[in-house]
């Protein structure tokens, strides 16, 4: 662990089993974390890492294939998605209990979106690989993760879809109106 | 099994044991089945329950509450939602393979849309207490089972961003070209 090329910039603090404490107290804030014990929190944070990213410093590039997740443990980021003349727009900025990246660390397809430190942030970094291992050697936590995981896409997929069809119902309104 | 309300209406042909090389053949048009192993079919196959809906029949309904999710194993069904004057708008019409209601059988909330038998359909409905026991059970095929759902969801979520964001633009295409 700690050897990510993508991620070699930031500064390596080592394994997130020192930083537990301060993940668990992240629960109310984490969809992902909502029905983790703090034992759970422990084991969980013995498969990931910690990094720390100055102001202004990229973690996740848009476009970029990608195999990890990350957890916002302090400090702000901004997400900003190219638009179509490739101007990052602003898309939202998130705070401490915040993940991002999910879809990545699953499908390993490119980055929907850069995410940007806005004041020095802590995150924790979960990849593929220790997905795998806590899945086999931690089976009902593993289940666990990605339940919360299913979830949260899940909430999501609802929201986007329901924005969709608001904008697709609106659309045709207008065009009903234009006739 | 076989006690649902929801479903009463739909002939029940009893767990899917008897189906599973019907649903092994459809591992090639089934997102959530696409690494499964024929013996991990048959397995699954233990904790579903099969029924027949006739053409016409309603499978599930928008609004509902649900905790399954059902995998078309023969036959079509359409995918109706309503629009904001309450008329149902068909959204698609999906054939053996897909798998329909996975959100609401996780997170348990209303249907997002209603499904139609579009011709006499054969249905394996997997349940969230089902889904429950094989986490215990088999976890690993538990595992497999939520990262798959992670995995389709991700895929759906990537798609109806990449539409809303492009509507969104367009939007403000127009409104720039309005000025």
């Amino acid at each position: 662990m700690g050897d990510r090329p993508q991620l070699a910039h930031l500064e390596h603090l080592g394994d997130a089993t020192k930083f537990s404490q301060q993940i668990h107290a992240l629960i109310p804030k984490c969809s992902l974390l909502e029905n983790f014990s703090p034992a759970e929190v422990r084991l969980l944070a013995h498969f990931m890492d910690v990094y720390r990213a100055k102001p202004g410093v990229e973690v996740i590039r848009e476009g970029d294939g990608g195999d990890f997740m990350l957890m916002i443990v302090e400090g702000k980021v901004e997400v900003l998605k190219r638009d179509r003349w490739n101007t990052p727009q602003l898309l939202a900025v998130v705070e401490a209990g915040r993940t991002l990246g999910e879809m990545s660390m699953i499908d390993g397809e490119a980055r929907f979106a850069t995410c940007v430190a806005a004041e020095t942030a802590l995150i924790a970094v979960l990849d593929r690989e220790a997905l795998a291992r806590i899945i086999v050697e931690q089976p009902l936590l593993g289940a666990k993760i990605l339940m919360e995981l299913v979830l949260m896409l899940s909430q999501r997929l609802r929201a986007t879809s329901q924005r969709l069809l608001g904008l697709l119902d609106e659309q045709s309104q207008r065009t009903v109106n234009a006739l």
